[in-house]
């Protein structure tokens, strides 16, 4: 697929059915994830592929504490019917996992380690137009308390989750999405 | 181009001619940024072009006094010879800006608004391969002090600067760098 086309026509999917996704599609979505650039190439990531229903089902259950205790603390209403169910649905979800050692310079900056959180933030980028090329639909998912996400998953503790990629085939079309002008968010330094 | 092609053969350029970029390829760039996903699809990026020679001197200032920091806190001896000269070399320089208060419901939790830097990473991740398809070499360089930057751009004090792009022909050849194998990186819950 163009280029292009693939970043424009891109969009989060929410809505999955539940044909499996053969092997060989995911290692291709990994690999294209760990093309991403990263400080020093210190390609600081990890992916963790759920396929096991039961797991799939406490990563639900997180999202869903997470989404109430959200609702509460924000008060933003649209959480109360915002579904999570495609954490359910999805065939796949790779829980993309960060390693704050495995940074750049930043490191010893006043925000501490930010360059592999980056770094991972372009691979799941790169899983998304993969995806996309390859027939699937993605969600970028991040509603989750990163302790217990490590718990569930048997992640080190010093490493970070930090994104859930939900991946499958989608159940319902793509729906535009509009975007603001380039020329309203530019300014020219010339 | 293909977007395999373009994820697999994009590389960090730190090595730039100094023929100018035209407009037309600057947005085009711009407008793949727009194209990434973001929180609530609130577009939390700004673009600052800068192609002016005295504004991208004080950035390469900038990044020298960071690199000087840099070595002495860190001890990293190769910062000592680490030359970021592309800052003066490189026709153009995109700093892209990011908005806190555009966000997900990430700004409740814990480690406050992370979701918008996600966002305006893939969004740089997306200018790189833009660059890389219409024939230019590009950086993703963060050695910067905020506040800084903020002055030299005349950046609102409520947004955040969170990476340079450095945009341009290359003068060099483009070198392989390996990637560990995927299968060293992933885990299956099955």
């Amino acid at each position: 697929m163009d280029l292009f086309a693939a970043m424009r026509g891109r969009r989060s999917c929410r809505d999955y059915l539940p044909d499996p996704v053969g092997d060989d599609v995911v290692e291709k979505v990994l690999e294209a994830a760990t093309w991403a650039p990263s400080p020093l190439n210190m390609q600081p990531w990890e992916f963790f592929v759920v396929t096991d229903a039961a797991v799939r089902e406490r990563i639900f259950d997180e999202a869903q504490r997470c989404r109430l205790w959200a609702l509460e603390r924000s008060g933003w209403k649209w959480l109360d019917s915002y579904s999570v169910d495609f954490l359910k649905q999805a065939p796949v979800i790779v829980a993309v996992v960060g390693d704050p050692g495995k940074t750049g310079v930043d490191m010893f900056m006043e925000e501490g380690s930010m360059g592999y959180q980056a770094a991972c933030a372009a691979a799941v980028q790169n899983m998304h137009l993969a995806a996309y090329s390859l027939g699937l639909g993605s969600l970028w998912f991040t509603l989750f308390d990163k302790k217990a996400l490590r718990e569930i998953l048997g992640i080190d503790g010093a490493k970070v989750p930090l994104a859930l990629v939900c991946l499958g085939k989608r159940a319902s079309d793509i729906r535009e999405v509009p975007r603001k002008a380039v020329k309203d968010r530019t300014t020219y330094l010339r």
